[in-house]
């Protein structure tokens, strides 16, 4: 194996890509002992080049033109820590592969929409292509799917996947207060965007799901395969309702094989209590995994900042030092194989209902009358408040049922005069 | 990268062995895949021939002798799975490395006291010896350490690392049942060996902890260096007191960089009820790091049982024929650098003490004194019985203090004449 220093170039100097800097050359002895050989910064392209980025960067070339870098750096391999699905991100990746370098990258969103296809291009080249950063930082998951489980058939893969969504769930959990009042100071404190519409709507999550399927099952990635709802309908009331009922509520990212297909979803599901990953808080990411040989598995993190995805990207480059070059998937991109979608409307599990109603008599008559008719079980239902005539919360969880008999159930209800607001459900999630 | 098959030879075929066999047949496809090429069984070898183990083995080549096999068999691998320290386990490791065959292995007791001169000997002649099912074999954590978690000085490493202890101090918690009760029940099921030393006395958790703290710091294995004790002394009562307060009560491995050297520990410790550990029941094991970059992670799984183990072995397998090698301890063997051993009377933080004290005048005024001759400042202070004149149980936790203060104080408290039983300590790790 070669003892010559690997060298990098960075794309990207927000606070991940100063983060990359700043570990390469404080840890540069731990990395050069693990690599085996040195790991240097040589070139660094970003929009603002007066920028004070609190780390000196004099060493390293600069380029204006991260594309022009990608393929003009004196350097092994390029980290793209850009952002994006297309743009600079993109021409950033595919310069780089064209020009023979390999690829580290951050970038969930441009490897949800294009991972397999630069995965092919990567593997075409015998270039490696790493973005274990792309999902949950802290989390060596990537890794522990595509080598450390790589002898198992995965079943099921699934986690908190979006730190800033977890957050506000815990504070809403811990302080009984309502999503927006809770987004607010999440924005204030820096843990939300001014648009956090990426995070709370599931998106965020989603990439990092269709990334986190791909490699465990096999499959070409298929973002628009996921069902996603994100987390803003979730109210103080469900959060009480679902300690009052032994469970928490959390925004999943599911991707599991069922007799319909790949189930591939992003939303809030209800955990039990004893679980360990109703117990995973705040900004933290947890990922589980289901095997036929290792059984149930859960590893837990941090999901972002500039430490957990630098710790990753170095990771990666740690491997590439090494020549340890596993496929970007665990397979070859070129034989990934796509597995047919099982449509929401086929899960089949349990869920948690809330209604909301005028309360006066036959509503509940009425209610139940729309769930036998479609054979749906209750589990429990609970109408704490008794206001005749005024509106209440109505409760209740199912037993297992099939998605679409709940939907028509739903949509009956929902006509009925009493009910006055569209019904809310969260999925029930037991077996974790 | 060469597609022919990758040949292994299996020496043990106890319950882990014909899982390896078994997980070899029955996933290899997908190991093949993940593999770039097919993983055969070669040979095989045990110490009864006739025995049925579920699996027809007609296609490997039988030895009787397994350190025949280690030299001779048709095999590029020798997976060693004879368990023990010494005798044939280490013949087969040493013959197998000897005769420039790569080496698999289960054997946490071998490697925790010859490991670093074994790998050594691999990296002199440019063998792989694999290890990731010897700690905790349902979680990846040494391709973690080793790759996951490359680019960070870790100054934690910590776990539940022994699947019986845990069983039994689960189920006290749950039953309220005392503790050899609770080891009959584990032993009839089939949880605990009718010699349960190993598990319950801490010496396995150790042997697993030394492991680790190699790979994480860098340094030789030291099992000699760790300070053990068991569960046996762990009551009902701890437990009860434990809920009491806010904790869980776990056996823990540590090891830690302090600065009086490396710390390594095996014992009892009260876990926050809020840290995700302390959720970790049952047979699961789990491992916690700390990393400069990273931060803090926790990874879950199943420690032990014929599918773990083997999933584990079967990655180290994969690697082996991806040609991916990486040094078995993360860096150089010959270049691990020892650690001084920072003595358990250095230790510091909080304590949980438990006295049993004849209740009368005069008594709690005496052990006061000499927590406050010692500058030892309490946190809490429970007697919840009030029987003069009878023995009762006094319980206290401590601030943050050195170990050989608080030694000092109970020897004292000790040879008070109401003072009837040795003082128990459990120490608390508040941060996890």
């Amino acid at each position: 194996m070669t003892t010559e220093p690997l060298g990098v170039a960075i794309a990207g100097l927000g606070t991940v890509g100063a983060g990359v800097a700043r570990l390469l050359r404080d840890n540069a002895e731990t990395i050069a002992a693990r690599a085996g050989r040195p790991i240097l910064l040589r070139a660094v392209s970003a929009r603002d080049r007066a920028r004070d980025r609190g780390i000196d960067l004099s060493a390293s070339e600069w380029f204006d033109d991260a594309t022009v870098m990608a393929t003009e750096a004196p350097a092994d391999v390029v980290v793209e820590l850009v952002g994006g699905s297309e743009g600079v991100a993109r021409a950033v990746v595919e310069k780089a592969l064209g020009a023979g370098r390999a690829v580290v990258t951050a970038n969930k969103a441009l490897l949800a929409h294009h991972g397999t296809a630069l995965a092919v291009e990567a593997e075409r080249r015998g270039l490696s292509l790493g973005f274990e950063a792309a999902v949950a930082g802290g989390i060596p998951i990537i890794k522990a799917l595509r080598e450390g489980y790589a002898a198992n058939r995965i079943s099921r893969v699934f986690g908190i996947l979006n730190g800033t969504s977890n957050y506000i769930l815990s504070a809403m959990a811990e302080s009984g207060r309502a999503f927006a009042e809770v987004l607010s100071e999440a924005q204030a404190l820096g843990y939300a965007e001014a648009d956090p519409s990426f995070d709370v709507d599931g998106v965020d999550a989603a990439h990092k799901l269709a990334i986190l399927a791909s490699v465990a099952f096999g499959a070409p990635i298929d973002f628009d395969g996921i069902h996603i709802e994100g987390i803003r309908h979730v109210s103080a009331l469900d959060i009480a309702y679902a300690a009052e009922l032994g469970y928490r509520i959390k925004l999943l990212g599911i991707a599991q094989r069922t007799a319909a297909g790949l189930e591939q979803r992003v939303h809030p599901c209800m955990v039990p209590i004893g679980a360990p990953i109703a117990h995973v808080d705040g900004v933290f990411n947890a990922v589980g995994i289901e095997g036929d040989a290792v059984g149930a598995g859960l590893l837990q993190g941090r999901g972002a900042g500039a430490g957990p995805t630098a710790s990753a990207v170095v990771a990666d480059l740690i491997d590439i030092a090494r020549g340890h070059r596993a496929p970007a998937f665990g397979v070859p991109a070129a034989s990934l194989a796509a597995l047919p979608r099982a449509p929401m409307s086929a899960h089949f599990g349990p869920y948690f209902v809330r209604l909301t109603v005028i309360d006066r008599p036959g509503v509940i008559a009425d209610i139940a009358a729309a769930f036998r008719d479609e054979a749906i079980s209750l589990e429990a239902l609970l109408q704490r408040r008794r206001d005749p005539g005024e509106t209440v919360p109505l409760v209740l969880t199912t037993h297992d049922v099939a998605e679409a008999s709940l939907d028509r159930a739903l949509a009956r209800i929902a006509a009925l005069e009493a009910v006055t607001e569209p019904p809310r459900i969260i999925r029930v999630i037991e077996r974790l």
